[in-house]
C-alpha cells in the first residue's frame, strides 16, 4: 500500500470494511495510458467506479466518459463533463434512456442489433452509432459471455442499415475480456475491425472510428505487461491493419484507470479450523462477496492480501462475514497468511478501487454498503 | 401469479423492476409449517427477505427470528419482537457485536469453533450457545461449502468446554442446504445430532435443544415435496433418534417462508441475436445477477418466468441489463418464451420473494436496487 494511504488510515482509523483510493494513482494512470496511446481518445468506463471525486479529476485532466445508464450520464454531467465527451456504451438500453440520454446532449451510442438500431434512429436522430462485434475473450481473467457484440457480418449489415435510417454510423467496438493480459487479441480483433471498414467502405460507408473497449489489467497477485507494451501492441496492429490510414481511437478503461488506485481495509472476524487436525485455517473477514468483492466469483479475480504480522505464511481459506454458504472468496486459490494471525487484525486488499463500491449489495445480511474515501 | 399481485400490478403499474410480496402467502407458509411442525418454534431467517412488513407480519403470528447482525437484530425489535425470540445464528460475529445483542436482550448464540465460543463467553455471560455441525449438503440446489459447522467431535469438545466458561450449552444446529429436496438429509444429520446428545449426556452436560435450520424449499421450476411431508420426515427422525426423549427443536425457515410470496415484475429491453442464423434469440431484461437475481449464479436458483403473449415457446438465452458480461441469467437451462416476445413486454419471475431485495447491488452500472411492494 502506498504512503498516503497508509498514513490516511493510520490517522483517521475508519470503521472497516472501507476503500480509500489514492486520487494521485487515479491521476497516474490517466497520464500513463495518454502517454502511451497519444492519439487515443480516453473514454473512463463509469461503472468501475462512479465516484464524483474520480468523475470531477477526470474532467479536470480531460477525460471522456463511457456510461452505462441515465444515472451514470448524470453524474459525469454533475462532474462537469461536456455531453460531447459521453458515450452510452450500453448495447442495452430502454427507448426512454435513448430519450432521455439525447435530451441531456450525448451523441454518441453503442449498438450490436437491429432492434436497438431502431431505437436509436427513433429517439437519437443524427446521433453516431457504433456497432459492437464479437470477439473471443480468450486470455481474460473475467469472464466474457457472448453477450455483447454480433458477429461481423451482422454488423456489417447492421452498419449499411445505419445509414439509411438517419444516424451516423461511425465505426466499430469491441472488448477483448477484462483483465486481459494476451496482447495478441487486440491483434485478432483489429484485423477482423480493419476488413469490416473495407467491406463497408466498399459499399459507400465510410468509418470513422475504433472503439478498443477496455481490457486493461490491474495487477493483482501476479504480473502483467505494462501500459506502455499495450500502447505499441496496440499502435503495431492499427498501422498492420489500417496502413496510412488509421481511424480516430477510443479506449474505454475502467480498471486500468483505477484498479490499483485503492485499497481495502478490512478487519479478521474470525479465524477457525472445522475438526482438531483440519490442516488450513478458515479466515472470516468483515468483508465479502456481497459486500463488495464480487469478482471473487469463480475465484476470478484475486486481490493480493496483506497483514502487519510477520508470522510464516500459513494456507488459509478467506470468506466473508455473511451467513450464505457461497459468500467464500478463496478456497482453491492458494492464499497464505502469517500464522500469528489474529482476531480483529487488519487486512489489507489491494488493487480494489474498480468494481466493489458499486457492487456491494444494498444491505445483505443486514451489512451496510462498503464505505469509501478519496483522497 | 397470484390474483392479488396480478390486481396491484394491473391497478398501480409500478415501474419496473419490482418486487411485489403478498403477505397473505407468508401467513399461510407460517401456517402449513406451525401445523406440520406443532413442537417446533419457527425462527425466520430474516436475511431471506427483512422487510418490516413481513417481519411484524410474523411478530403477529408468534414467530421467533434469526439474525445475521446486529442491524437485523434491530429490524427485528423495530418490528415488535421480543428479544427472548431472537437467535444470533451467525457463527461469525464481532466482538462488539456480540456485546451489543447481549445490551439489547439476546440471548441465545451460534457458534462452531473456540474463538467464538471465547467472544460468547465473555461478552454475553449465561447466554444459551448452540454449536453448528457440518453436513454434508447433498441434495440441496444452492451450494453449501464448508463455511459453517465444525466436524461433530470437535462440537463435543466445544460444547463440553462451553459448559466450563459460564455458558449455558443447550444443543446443536445443522443446516441441510438451502431448496433441499432430500427428505432423508434430515435423518441423516439428527442420527449424527442424537449420538453427540448421548456422548454429552455421558459426561453431564445435558444438551435440550436441537436446531433444525433451514432447507425448506420455494417451488422453482420443478416441483419439491409438500411442507406436510417435510414435517413428516422429520417428525419420524426425530423419533428415529432420540426415542421418547425428543428434545425441543427449532426450525429457520427463509426461502420455505416467503420465497412463493413474491413476483418480480421486470421488463424486456432487448431481444436481438448475434448472426442472422442464431438459433436461439438473446432476451435481455430490465434485472439481472447484480439487480436482485444473484442467485442465478451458476444458474442454480431457476424462477419460473412467464409472459402474457401465447406464441410457441422458442429457446431463449435470459440477460440482465449491466455492461458485466457476467449478467446473464440462463443460458445452459432451457429457458423457452413466446416467439412473438416484445420488447417493452412484461415479464412476470416467480417465487421471488427470498434473497432478492438485499441481494441487489447498491447502484452497479447506475442502476438502482429493487423497488419492493407489501400488499
Amino acid at each position: 500500500m502506498n504512503e498516503k494511504i497508509a498514513r490516511f488510515l493510520e490517522e483517521r482509523r475508519p470503521a472497516t470494511p472501507c476503500l480509500v483510493v489514492d486520487l494521485d494513482v487515479v491521476a497516474n494512470n490517466f497520464g500513463a495510458l495518454s502517454q502511451a496511446l497519444p492519439d487515443a481518445r480516453i473514454y473512463y468506463a463509469v461503472k468501475a467506479n462512479p465516484a464524483p471525486e474520480i468523475l470531477r479529476l477526470l474532467v479536470e485532466l480531460g477525460s471522456s466518459f463511457d456510461t452505462a445508464s441515465v444515472p451514470e450520464i448524470e453524474m459525469c454531467l454533475a462532474a462537469g463533463a461536456d455531453p460531447a465527451r459521453i458515450s452510452f456504451g450500453n448495447t442495452i438500453k430502454k427507448q426512454r434512456d435513448v430519450v432521455r440520454a439525447f435530451e441531456l446532449g450525448v451523441r454518441l451510442f453503442a449498438f450490436d442489433s437491429m432492434a436497438e438500431l431502431e431505437k436509436i434512429a427513433e429517439s437519437a436522430p443524427g446521433a453516431r452509432v457504433f456497432c459492437r462485434i464479437l470477439t473471443s475473450g480468450e486470455g481474460a481473467e473475467w469472464p466474457l459471455s457472448r453477450k455483447f457484440g454480433c458477429e461481423p457480418a451482422m454488423a456489417r449489415d447492421l452498419l449499411l442499415a445505419a445509414a439509411r435510417m438517419g444516424v451516423e454510423p461511425c465505426g466499430v467496438s469491441f472488448h477483448v475480456g477484462s483483465q486481459q493480459k494476451d496482447l495478441a487479441q487486440w491483434d485478432v480483433a483489429l484485423a477482423q475491425t480493419a476488413e469490416l471498414f473495407q467491406s463497408l467502405e466498399a459499399e459507400g460507408v465510410h468509418l470513422t472510428m475504433v472503439n478498443l473497449g477496455g481490457g486493461f489489467p490491474t495487477r493483482y497477485r501476479t504480473d502483467v505487461p505494462a501500459t506502455e507494451a499495450y500502447g505499441a501492441a496496440i499502435r503495431e496492429a492499427l498501422l498492420r491493419h489500417f496502413g496510412n490510414r488509421i481511424p480516430e481511437t477510443i479506449v474505454e478503461p475502467g480498471r486500468g484507470m483505477v484498479g490499483n488506485a485503492g485499497v481495502i481495509q478490512s478487519e479478521v472476524v474470525l479465524i477457525s479450523r472445522k475438526s482438531a487436525n483440519d490442516n488450513r485455517r478458515w479466515v472470516y473477514l468483515d468483508i465479502g462477496k456481497f459486500g463488495g468483492l464480487a469478482e471473487t466469483m469463480d475465484e476470478a479475480i484475486q486481490y493480493p492480501i496483506t497483514t502487519e504480522r510477520a508470522g510464516d505464511a500459513e494456507p488459509v481459506i478467506l470468506a466473508g462475514p455473511t451467513c450464505d454458504s457461497a459468500d467464500v472468496l478463496y478456497e482453491k486459490a492458494d492464499y497464505r497468511l502469517p500464522a500469528d494471525l489474529r482476531i480483529g487484525d487488519k487486512i489489507a486488499i489491494h488493487a480494489a478501487g474498480a468494481y466493489t463500491t458499486t457492487y456491494a449489495s444494498v444491505a445483505f445480511n443486514g451489512f451496510e454498503p462498503l464505505s469509501q474515501y478519496y483522497i
